[in-house]
Parts: structure tokens; sequence; C-alpha cells
């Protein structure tokens, strides 16, 4: 089905607040094999509202509205469904009973602000009856058009639980299947990858590749979409297979893989730390961080994955020099004769943290993110890695391009790829 | 003046891309005095894209668009401008020069992919003719539209450096003036702060306050238009001021503050890591980290500031309880006794980071995150904070709701916010 989805709030429009709803409402739809032609977000203005609900009603098969459900003043949401849609609001009493019901410790003020929420369009069916949770469905014009709170895990939990299959069985069996993966890159510009793969989108009219940077990744998605071969296939001799959606796809996905290689770390919802922890997982290893310009970047992204403390003990922020001596047994003459940002100082930290902390492996970063610090010799941007395993310790030197936090992100990156290259036995020579 | 963004590519319309640019964009323009009627995203479609296009063209004073420029196959913005708006791609030689001089290192094959960025809409003027950046200006049914490239850093760079400016020379003096600040709070319920100060609102039709929990805080604006006072005012006495907008704007602003007091942490722009930092500098204090289930968060979010290195040494990321020994030196015993979640081992990580780092001011973690490791006694969303002085140390305990990742973001939020109360003086008792 052709969705479009509806962002409401002056927090959006003023640029005080960063939309992610419709950004997560777009992934799940298109993952169900929806496309979505358009995304808007309107400020708290119900005429404004109520001339993107008709535009979109008249254009597509479904429509997801997200914010302006709240029980505070500037939530006119169901005020535009009034004026645009002449639904006025009427009172819901099985919600209301249900916000009564509640012992959320509201005051008798709070309470009456709360009573708003049982006040819905006329014809509104709530998505969620047994919970007191905002969110309603609204068959418009033979559409139907969702309205979600704006609370990022409401509207999460109502779109997977609620929208999603409700769309599924609305659609029937029309729906337009398409096959799709991506593949997640670092190391390479988009501009690189597109002249290694470019050419494979002329295998049929049915195939898309996009290129998405992701900064500091690049995305590519492969996408075939359901139909009968577009070019008439040759006289099919007896050994000829069928280039059906699913052989197709096959084969572009392969040829992808042989392209970009070692460089795809990951597929689909796969992240860099989520492939490292899974390695470090899978070969029983243990892992332990000196972290000095990235602060912490990267065992935050780390003990993000639950069940990480099975292969990460922790590390230290070695932030001053200081640090680096008393809790990493990094010696006062080598930072004195080679600076903290050198190499020899990144494997005494990688080497101080993997014995101290009693580890198979550390890794250790020490760098200049700027917009400070940097000189001729080691310009802002100057990153050193080391690698310490039981058997030997490397150093890595890079030079990063960007403003201090790209440089800390794309540090952070290099990093979990140069700990999934060793452990894939594919690091490349310093 | 009033301005809408379109955003463009299948990246976001798919949900693969989060779309920042249209929240930058809304947000300098806002800050500029324009108001920002609709943002909308567009997939690589140049029939919608064209459509949007001339809708915005129609109702808007000025149009941003970001995304679609680059020189791969699927950037089609152009084609949709030679399409909506009748003006086909020419050769910009200048352009095309300037692509060929810079010796960015590309291969043949790459340059004449490169080249179609010298192709642009008949009638365009180039915003950054000394670089080689993407980006130009179309003024179209006498409306300015600003088409940037979606790299992130290009198009905050064009904006600020190019559009806005060139919007204020557009404009003349006809721009219509708003005060505004945002107050962002932490510790308490959008519901609460509504009632709190909801009623401030009714002070003239010319304010507006709105409330937007941006997890774990909740932002408040508030907003004065300029204009006549709404109300006749009274027969004015010598002695009563005129009830201009700054006035009005002082007179709620002071409300405002002496209604939510310690818990607004901060305005704008600031950020409660940024005040903590300001706080930790102008006091002259040091401090170090022991995080055990923020794993790294809060050294991350203090070291994203530059010149953090003032104030803040480092730390111990000490996942595991064998971190905790080792680096920190909490008792084996005490682990035992008490579990690594409990008062006694934050008092002793704090301690422990405090004495070691040698610093004045330390600050412990250790919590449940989830999903899993809780229990009847310590749930998930237990967490225990240590602070530890040169005169004393306490510890507190705080019971949080949500998923691990919320979890984690609270707590480093509470975290930096018992290190504001602690710095000002005005700590909650434990």
């Amino acid at each position: 089905m052709i969705g479009e989805i509806i962002a409401i709030g002056n927090e959006l429009t003023s640029g005080r607040v960063l939309d992610t709803n419709s950004r997560f409402a777009a992934g799940q739809l298109f993952g169900a094999g929806h496309e979505i032609i358009a995304m808007a977000t309107i400020g708290d203005s119900p005429e404004e509202i109520g001339r993107a609900l008709k535009r979109a009603i008249a254009r597509s098969d479904f429509v997801v509205v997200t914010g302006g459900l709240g029980a505070t003043s500037d939530d006119l949401t169901n005020e535009a469904v009034a004026l645009a849609l002449k639904r006025p609001s009427v009172l819901f009493p099985e919600v209301l009973e249900k916000i009564r019901r509640c012992p959320a410790g509201q005051s008798a003020t709070e309470m009456r602000l709360l009573e708003k929420l049982a006040w819905l369009p006329d014809g509104a069916e709530v998505l969620s009856p047994e919970r007191r949770m905002a969110g309603y469905l609204l068959i418009h014009d033979h559409t139907p058009v969702f309205f979600l709170p704006g609370v990022p895990h409401e509207m999460q939990e109502l779109l997977a639980e609620r929208v999603i299959p409700r769309l599924a069985l609305w659609q029937g069996e029309s729906v337009r299947r398409v096959r799709q993966r991506v593949y997640k890159i670092f190391g390479r510009p988009e501009i690189e990858i597109n002249r290694l793969v470019g050419h494979l989108e002329k295998a049929s009219p049915r195939v898309r590749i996009g290129y998405y940077p992701v900064f500091p990744e690049v995305h590519l998605s492969l996408t075939v979409i359901d139909g009968p071969p577009a070019t008439p296939a040759p006289a099919p001799s007896a050994t000829t297979s069928i280039d059906t959606t699913a052989n197709l796809f096959d084969r572009l996905a392969a040829q992808i893989e042989a392209a970009l290689g070692d460089c795809i770390f990951g597929r689909d919802e796969e992240t860099l730390e989520g492939v490292v922890g899974c390695l470090l997982r899978t070969r029983a290893q243990t892992l332990a961080l000196a972290e000095s310009c990235t602060g912490g970047l990267i065992a935050g992204k780390l003990t993000a994955l639950p069940g990480s403390s099975a292969y990460f003990s922790g590390g230290v922020v070695s932030y001053s020099n200081d640090l680096k001596e008393k809790f990493l047994g990094v010696g006062h003459q080598l930072l004195l004769a080679h600076g903290a940002v050198s190499g020899p100082v990144a494997r005494a930290m990688a080497e101080g943290v993997r014995e101290r902390a009693g580890v198979d492996l550390a890794l250790s970063v020490t760098g200049i993110a700027g917009p400070g610090g940097g000189s001729a010799e080691k310009p802002v941007g100057t990153v050193y890695f080391g690698l310490a395993t039981l058997e030997r310790t490397l150093d890595f030197l890079y030079r990063f391009a960007g403003d201090r936090r790209q440089i800390r992100e794309i540090a952070a990156a290099t990093a979990l790829d140069l700990l999934r290259r060793h452990l894939l036995g594919k690091l490349l020579q310093p």
C-alpha cells in the first residue's frame, strides 16, 4: 500500500526537537512491504494540519499521524480533525473511566487536564482500549488514518502492535512484494561503492540500488520488486533456470558481496558494535578498552548491547596523561619522549589495560579530536590505535577529517572495525 | 517570512536514515525570525519532488530543499526541477572547471560521475562558487528556492553562511519579530510543568508556551510575538510602565523561573553536560567517574565538549566485578555482602576512583539496565549513585522505568544532575 506520514508539533517545525518518529514509522512500514511517498511535518496549527490530512487522504492508501494527542493546551490534532474532516470530538466514556481508574497520583487539576484525552473524533476506534495510551484509528473516505501519540515508545508500540497488523488485514492479498537487503559498509566512500556496483542496476528495471552515507558508514540497499521478468527471456533450455525474483536477488547479492568484500561489516539491522560483540562471544574472547580522545564512546556503544558483560570487562577513560600513568602504567618517560598521541603510547595503553584487566584482547585510542591541540606534525584528526593480544601488540595511525564530533565518531568506528578485522583474521597491515 | 523545508531521498522515506537536516534548518530559520509552516520528506521520485516544489512555491515566501544533488544515479533533484519548473539543466562551465581542478585523486570513471554536478537548472545561482560544494539558488515565481546538499556539514555551512544572510536581505524590514527562550528541565514530568506555568499563557494572545519532552528532559519554550498590546491598556498613570514585548517577556520569564526553580538546568542551547562542565571550570574542581551500567555514556557526554580536559581527568568503566576490584579497589567481601548494585559498592567505587585519580570530586553509577539481571528486591531500573568529595561520600538510590536504552540515558542524566546540584550547593537529601 502507498502511505503517508504526518508528524505534528511546533517543537518539530521550530527545530527544537528532532523527529525520530517519522523515521521509525517509515522503516517499519517499508519493512512490512508498504511504500511511503511522503512525510510531512506540520506545526500546531489546526488549519495546516487539516490541509495536510485532506491531501494525504485523497492521494494515499493509508495515513499515519504522530503527535498532538496529549493533554496540554498545544495539542491540537483532534481540533484539526474536527475542522478538516467534519468530525467533532465526542466524549468516549470508556476512555474517561480508564483515565479516572488509573492510580497515577495526579492532582485534581492534572486530572481535569488528562480528561481531555477522553474526547476523540466521532467515529474513532481506540487502538489500545485496555491501556491508558492515546491513539486511534479513523476510517475516512475508505482510507485508514492512524493517529498515534508523539511519545516515541508509545508510538513505536502502537505502530508495531496495532497499525502494521491492521494494515496487513486491510490490504488482503493485493500487496506488491519486494525483496530487500541493506549492506553496511565502513572504510570506502560512497562514490567508490557506486563505481564498483552501480552497473548491477542494469540487470532489470525491477532492481534498485541506493547509496546512503550514514556517517561514518555507507549503507547500500538492494531492492528487487516482484513481477514478471521485464526483458523477454531467451528460449529456455532444460538447464537454464528461470530468473525469478529470488534468483535475481540472490545473484545480485552475491555480486555485491564479491565486489565489496571485507568492507561490508553487516546487513540490515546489524551494527558494527553488534558484529564485534557477536565475534567476541563466539570466539570466547574478552575485551578491555583504554580510551583517550573517544572518552568512553566505544565503551558506551559496546555496553548498549544487552549481555555485553559476557565479553566486555570494561576499561579506562584515560583522558589526562596522569590517568594514563596511574591506571594504565604508561611510563612517564615514554609520554615525555613521544607525546600522548603516538604509536608507542597507544601500544603501552593497550598493553597496560590488557594486563591489568586480565583479558584476552585490548584496544586503545589516543588522538587529537580538536578543535585545539593540533600541531604541524600532529594536526587535528591524528589518531593512534593500539591492539594488544596475548601474542603481540600493534599500533595504527589514521588521519581523519571533520569536526570534533565527527573525528570522535569515526575514531570509535575505526576502533571497532580494527577489532572486527582482527577477530576475522583479516587485519589490514598497520 | 513564511518558509517550507523539503528533504529528498529514499533513504529518508524508507526509514533507513534519520533526517537531521530539516530539524537543523528549521532551528536556524526559526532563530532568524522566520516561521516554518511545513516540512516535507519526499523519496527519489522526480514527479513527487516536482509536486512538492510547486506546492511550496505557491504558498510560501521561501523554500529550502536538501538532498538529491549528488553525483550518484539516485540523485534526481535537478531532474525534478527540469520537469516541474520547466527549467532544463544546462552546463555551468565554471563549475565544471572547478570540479576538474580539484585534485581529489579520482579515477577517470569517478570524474565522469562527478561532472554531473556541473549540470544545473537554467537560471541557477551557485551558492558557494569558490568551493566544490553542491548548492544553488533558484528564484521562481518571485520565490527564492535554495537547493542544498544532503551531506549535513555542507548543508549546515551553506544554510548559515549563504541562505540566512540572503533571506535577511530579501525580506527588508518586513520581518515579524519574536522573543523566545527555551528552558530545559530535568526531574519533573511535562504535565506537572504544564500545571505550574500553563496559566501564564493567558497573559496575552501574543504569548505561547510549549512543552516538549526530549527524553529524559522536558523543554519549555516561552515565545512572545511583537505587536501592539492586545488588550486596551488602562489609562496609564505616570508610574505605569507600558507592557512592551520586552517587559512582557521578562515578566513571564521571571514567573517561570520562580515556579520551576532548581529543576531548570539550562536555557536555549545549554546542555546538562555543558552546564556541569562550566560549573566545574568556574569552581576549579576536577572530576573522575566510575561507570558500571552506564558503561562510558557519561564520560562520552563530558568529553564531547572541547576543553573538557581542564576539569575531567577520566575514569573507569568497571563493567565487570573484577574490574571494580582491580581498578577501583572495591573490596571483594563488600561485593559479596551487598552485591555490585548497592549503596556501599557505589560509595566504594566513587571513593576508589577519586583517591586513585587524585581528583576533587568523583561520581559512580552501578545499576541494572536490563533486560536481564533484575530480581524482586532489585528490579531492572534499580540504580545507585555514589558521590565522593574530599569531605564525605554519599549514595543515592533511584528506580527508573523504561527499556535498557532509556534506563541508561536517564541514569546518565541523573548522574550529571547530581553533580550539577552538588556544585550549586543544592543537593537533594539522599
